[in-house]
């Protein structure tokens, strides 16, 4: 059936979706999202959509076209396209097959992959595929498959180098700046190290937000080579790069469940690292009470997954695993955190994030074997070494030399109200104190911690100040402070 | 945050979703698939929808309404409204749940099919509940609170009698247009059957597809209502009624997959009986090699499962067990399948159609006590008092008394090239050719058998007749003949 070509100006955010008139649907015996194929008159191109069915908005005789199928099909508001049935791709099967407890072969997770970062796949079977590796499960195999068909989905660098570093956490502890403090010691040390990091979703910051207080991370492909070519490392943001990009699309529908499949998990931690050419990788797994794995054990049972998997990777993978029961620093949103970030790079505290940056700078050394790595990692930081590294990175990526980091305008300093020792700080409340104060989107909000587990402390000790750019965000999270358990004092 | 309002001149088939500029949700803090408030200035009139983050199509400053949403919230192109973040409804908490499996409570069932319906619930939501409800099954129970929930989630008929009749056959078998003879024969017997039926998916007809031939089928609940009360039944097509509304969005997401979750597919059938009204219903799995069960054993369990779910509902079930290895009946396409309808109305076969449209209406008939109930079916089909229901109905339903079909313009004879016995007719090659010839869309497309298993045959004798309205398709469907096993001669 001919059609003539209508725009719609609006983005499907992936999928190739062309809106058809219910009465041409009826014709051409569609349903709702059957797929169509779409060919040009004249030069015979075809792109197959998924068809959407509407009473209204598309008159008979019109093909609504979305951004992406618009852009794609390369054609003109008015033309005349011929419009068919067309069969699901080969991949809707295979998905249905993982549903059904069928493992996947190397070829159909590629085919799947690459339908996914071509938006030949509708929201709906892409989320299918997500609830059947969530409730089927991946083997080792298939998220080694998964992963380098991830890989292959987008670009990937490569550095001129038999050792490329790359380190992951896990997350869920509050601050925790580690990677702005452990990619400078790394570099200076002469090793490369092409960060990429995400931005928070439910947390106060990511180390991409933290790190965009002092430089702009929203650099491409040619630019993170260049800088690395320079300097040894950038920290970017890892949105801003096509690395992964089919990881992109199911992260997005596995965000309203908030789905972690493990499968999907792994491969997409470590398609990340390996788009990036990283051949030896740090991964940190933080356990404890209010960190993302309750136990050791159970960090554990993830780190031996990871190792198996690197191993098939062909990476070199170490897992550590640390106390992630409090926060480590002082400062929790994106300014604050990088007030601690400059302190520890100058030679300074805190203590713990001090201590936990070199620990893992070191373990990533020892890794290549290098002997006395723990001296030379806080030779490089006291020496201010790193530091200078640091400066030499925030320029590169178009940042200014003379790192400075500004107060929020609104604060409250939330005081002891006993005599005692501290028994634990809450980091779930803690995030969400910093969240409330306006992190990570108003760079200067959040909260500094002024106490740690163990600390002794007399009634009317500051515990923590609240920073806020705007005084109802400030009282929005004071108010709040009574609903929430944060500091316990024994 | 103030914007203003844009129409977006489309529909989404469902879901209420927001567009907004990607600038904006940075502002706000949303992901792809969170929610946003929507607040009117004036009214204070607040509405729950799903954001779509776009880079184009949406200027800063503005939100983009698709239509259900703009007509939901009642507003004009240019109005200022309030958008703030909304956290996800209770519902999506209860399907991570199930995905989880947990069971669900029947509050819980109700609030998800009640946020189905009012289009609160995102396509990738709806979809998980599907995929949980596939995979970890829900219980007799569970079943049951879906069933009600889907007939509260729509229109309900009632009639003024204890007994009200319902059939429902599993599918899967050529022809097998029992319900056309079946209706006119309980009606003819003073009994009420207000039967809905839907139209054909991937077969070469469906019962409405068929009725549609003689008579409107796209009746509103008044109308059926009314049509009943004059002649004690109808033949609707379910789709134009708004009984079961949330079921036919669960259908629309199960199709891409073509998933058919047990405890889904049993309330989507009870539902439709239910919420008109059904006190009596008759289930009828057909078995065989070709037909949906493969065997009766297989058929049994799921016969065994819909009687334990009828006692739930208090509704009185029987199932029956026919043999579906065969198309029953000779014409495969709507107006082909009308043809051997009449002729069993006027007393005349197929055979096996008039026996099992004799067969369904007799159980029917036992489910209520009726004595010498076979006897009584047979006088009334025999007696032309059931032909004469038939044209009441189609005459009230808005066709014409002088029930004429029509011959489609080309047809081509298929014979066979040996002298045997026919061992066996396969059921999907049969439909395949049908819908090849172009039914339903086209009524008078299909095809006509000319044999039926265990019929002994000459060489050169017809097996069947292909007929279409176009040579094109027709030859499409001659062509294919070389590759599909259709009927075997031994």
């Amino acid at each position: 059936m001919e059609l003539k070509t209508k725009k719609i100006n609006l983005s499907t955010g992936g999928p190739l979706v062309a809106v058809i008139n219910e009465k041409d649907a009826k014709d051409l015996g569609l349903h709702p999202m059957d797929r169509v194929k779409l060919t040009k008159i004249k030069s015979k191109k075809e792109i197959v959509a998924v068809v959407d069915i509407s009473n209204k908005g598309i008159d008979k005789g019109y093909v609504g076209l979305f951004n992406e199928l618009f852009k794609e099909l390369n054609v003109e508001e008015g033309n005349n396209i011929e419009v068919s049935y067309a069969p699901q791709p080969e991949s809707v099967k295979y998905i249905r097959n993982k549903l059904n407890g069928i493992k996947l072969s190397e070829k159909e997770i590629y085919e799947i992959v690459m339908d996914i970062v071509s938006n030949k796949l509708s929201e709906v079977e892409l989320t299918y595929f997500v609830a059947a590796v969530y409730k089927v499960g991946f083997d080792l195999k298939e998220s080694a498959s998964l992963t380098k068909a991830i890989v292959d989905s987008g670009t990937k660098l490569k550095f001129n180098s038999n050792i490329v570093f790359d380190k992951h956490c896990a997350g869920g502890v509050p601050n925790n700046r580690t990677t702005m403090i452990v990619v400078p010691i790394i570099a200076a040390l002469g090793y490369i190290m092409p960060k990429t990091s995400s931005r928070a979703i439910t947390s106060p910051a990511g180390t991409a937000d933290t790190m965009e207080v002092v430089a702009p991370v929203a650099l491409n492909e040619n630019k993170i080579v260049e800088i690395v070519k320079s300097t040894n490392a950038c920290m970017a943001w890892g949105g801003a790069v096509n690395l992964a990009a089919a990881d992109d699309k199911m992260i997005k529908v596995r965000h309203p469940l908030s789905l972690d499949p493990e499968g999907m998990l792994l491969a997409s931690i470590l398609a990340k690292k390996k788009a990036v050419g990283a051949t030896h990788v740090l991964i940190d797994l933080p356990y404890g009470t209010g960190a993302k794995f309750a136990t050791k054990s159970i960090a554990k049972k993830l780190g031996k997954k990871f190792m198996a998997l690197g191993k098939l990777l062909d990476m070199k993978l170490k897992v550590v695993y640390t106390n992630g029961s409090q926060p480590i620093g002082n400062g929790i949103g994106p300014s604050l955190e990088v007030e601690d970030v400059l302190s520890v790079l100058k030679g300074d505290g805190p203590n713990d994030l001090r201590n936990k940056a070199i620990y893992l700078a070191t373990e990533m050394l020892k890794m290549i074997n290098i002997k006395n790595a723990k001296q030379k990692v806080i030779e490089v930081l006291d020496s201010g070494k790193a530091y200078k590294k640091f400066q030499e990175i925030v320029v590169a990526q178009g940042g200014n030399k003379n790192i400075k980091v500004g107060k929020a305008k609104y604060s409250f300093e939330v005081k002891s109200a006993s005599n005692g020792k501290i028994s634990r700080i809450h980091n779930k409340p803690i995030a969400k104190l910093a969240r409330l104060c306006g992190a990570p989107n108003d760079k200067l909000a959040g909260l500094y911690l002024r106490v740690k587990v163990g600390d002794h402390i007399t009634k009317g000790d500051i515990l923590f100040t609240l920073y806020a750019e705007s005084s109802s965000k400030l009282n929005y999270a004071v108010n709040m402070l009574k609903k929430l358990k944060v500091i316990d004092v024994n």
